[in-house]
């Protein structure tokens, strides 16, 4: 990986650079990839940017010539080069979640996204959170520092009925997990979709009685933000779990504190709101919650996926076929 | 439950009993069952010994006339009704592990197992302790109670490859979680079975170094104590995860704990040798190793099963059927 700006000229295998047309500059966040999956088409020229180095030491003839742009992973505000790249056509981000980003695109360029690439992650880490909550892996973790064997019956993921409040690429991987797990899924999403059997969000409070267990996988956008409050989560029956490994701010933490505190709801939280959650925040101490800093997306399965998407897209572009994972403008 | 000695006799619902043929004497751990599955079968009559008070206040009528005996699930100490029980000729055991059960059956009784009962939970237990072990679990809930918020890159298990040693009940409804996770499978057993692609354990040395994570799903046999020793452990790749959740003896502690101390493997038990793990023992503080108190198969779908098995081992023994679960004389 370089840590300073570094910029990469593939040389033409066959000197066919000409026959293959101008040249078509891309910007990426990892160097070494032709290394890996084999040469770049002949008429791309790479150039890195890995998101640490300050925007001004990028060359201006990157910075004016870059069409196709893959932004580096999870770097807080490599966002500030967008407006410095002026001939970009394709901004190629890495995460699932885009809802800062479209905002920010020129009218001139279309954003991608990485669908997929964390639907395997996160949907396994979502359902290690859920096993860790029914079988109270954090209580036998305590007993087994504090030298105690006191084995006791748990809850079960299996037999379970779960609701999966986001039915889309990570919701999906997350049920065939369900249903191997012997759980049973009600599926949740924007609109109906009978023939699937998914049930529309305006349903959700009528369902929520009769699941153990409801798995917030939710973008963030303007309906999301509050989506699930104080009169989904009474609606949940006693004991019930709340996971969230969506975004933060789609379930409503205040009114999940006092359900948690009352002792009347258990949550296992990928993601917070505010996030990261401050260190002296309640939920922090409070029995019957689990949290993890907003890694479900990041295991090793990332970088290999991550790269194969890339190499993917750039010969797609290269070619002049359309890219995959377009994220169209609200 | 009853906490004293019950004996209760259902009443014939239709005076059948005579043309039902001689009345059935049957001794279970639980009362109401006929509440809950339906009335029993007009020859039966039902005694109650919860495994807790002591075996000379059962009358003597029930000791005498007892046919069929199930046991008290995870009571120790139930087996010293055995002799005591001059007519049994079942006894059914709750659990799937009955190797010390099997030396103390007269010759004029058979055994039979809780096979199939623990199949869902004790699966879904050990996928619980790989996915805590991969995604970091137990280090993520440190740092929520000290007020850390900092993610990093974890494991994954989708893209790994598991060695599921002891390939039978238990070990292929592991197998159908851990292939919904998108994790590779190597089968392990006593007896290659080629046509189903299980691996004679014979070759066990062999296959470890592909594996990342090895799980024992072992009986306690002669054969299976310390199977998994010095050796095997070497034999694993660096980082490798070890789960337990067949028997502790199968698992050699001393080899396994120098492995972990010096960093080069990982693991994960929920039996453990000795059983109970002593409070003061080296395995609970060491960083890299979880442990759970034995309670893979103790989930709240054990009574709603064990019922079940109940209910139909009575009737096939009322009327005369085989029983299913036969635990045949080594
Ligand atoms: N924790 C992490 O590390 C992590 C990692 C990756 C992603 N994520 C988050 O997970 C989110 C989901 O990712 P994905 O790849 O599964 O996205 P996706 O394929 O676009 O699916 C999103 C799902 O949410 C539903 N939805 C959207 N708005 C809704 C609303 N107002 N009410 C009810 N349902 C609504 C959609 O319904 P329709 O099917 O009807 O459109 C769809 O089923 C991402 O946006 C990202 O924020 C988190
Ligand atoms: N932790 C818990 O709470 C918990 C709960 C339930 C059960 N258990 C334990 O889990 C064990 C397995 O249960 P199960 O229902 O899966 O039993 P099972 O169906 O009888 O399967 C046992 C498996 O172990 C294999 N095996 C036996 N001896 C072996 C040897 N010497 N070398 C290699 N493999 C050998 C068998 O091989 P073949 O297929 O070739 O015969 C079979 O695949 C039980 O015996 C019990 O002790 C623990």
């Amino acid at each position: 990986m370089p840590s300073t700006t570094e910029t990469t000229a593939t040389t033409p295998a066959t000197g066919a650079a000409e026959s293959a047309g101008p040249a078509v500059h891309v910007l990426l966040p990892w160097a070494g990839l032709d290394v890996r999956h084999g040469p770049w088409p002949a008429n791309v020229r790479v150039h890195i940017w890995d998101g640490h180095t300050p925007v001004d030491e990028l060359p201006a003839e990157t910075r004016e010539s870059a069409e196709l742009w893959v932004m580096p992973y999870a770097v807080p505000g490599a966002e500030r080069l967008l407006p410095e790249l002026t001939s970009v056509r394709a901004v190629q981000s890495l995460s699932a979640g885009v809802e800062k980003l479209l905002p920010l695109m020129p009218e001139t360029a279309c954003l991608y996204n990485g669908r997929g690439l964390h639907d395997a992650g996160t949907a396994e880490h979502a359902l290690g959170l859920i096993l860790a909550a029914q079988r109270e892996l954090p209580r036998w973790a305590e007993d087994q520092r504090a030298g105690r064997w006191e084995p006791h019956f748990t809850r079960s993921l299996a037999g379970s009925r779960v609701a999966v409040v986001g039915y889309g690429s990570i919701g999906q991987a997350l049920e065939r997990r369900l249903l191997a797990c012997e759980a049973e899924v009600v599926r949740v999403a924007r609109r109906a979709r009978p023939e699937e059997d998914v049930h529309p969000v305006t349903r959700l409070r009528e369902l929520l009685p009769e699941v153990d267990i409801a798995v917030l996988v939710l973008p963030e956008t303007p309906a999301t933000a509050g989506l699930f409050g104080k009169d989904e989560l009474a609606a949940l029956p006693d004991g019930a779990l709340v996971v969230n490994v969506g975004r933060g701010v789609t379930l409503q933490t205040g009114p999940l504190l006092e359900e948690v505190r009352a002792g009347r709801l258990r949550a296992a939280l990928d993601v917070t709101d505010p996030e990261p959650l401050p260190g002296d925040h309640p939920l922090r101490q409070q029995s019957g919650v689990l949290i993890t800093p907003h890694v479900a997306g990041g295991s090793g399965l990332f970088r290999p996926r991550a790269e194969r998407l890339i190499v993917d897209q750039v010969r797609r572009y290269a070619s002049g076929e359309p890219l995959a994972n377009a994220c169209p403008r609200a």
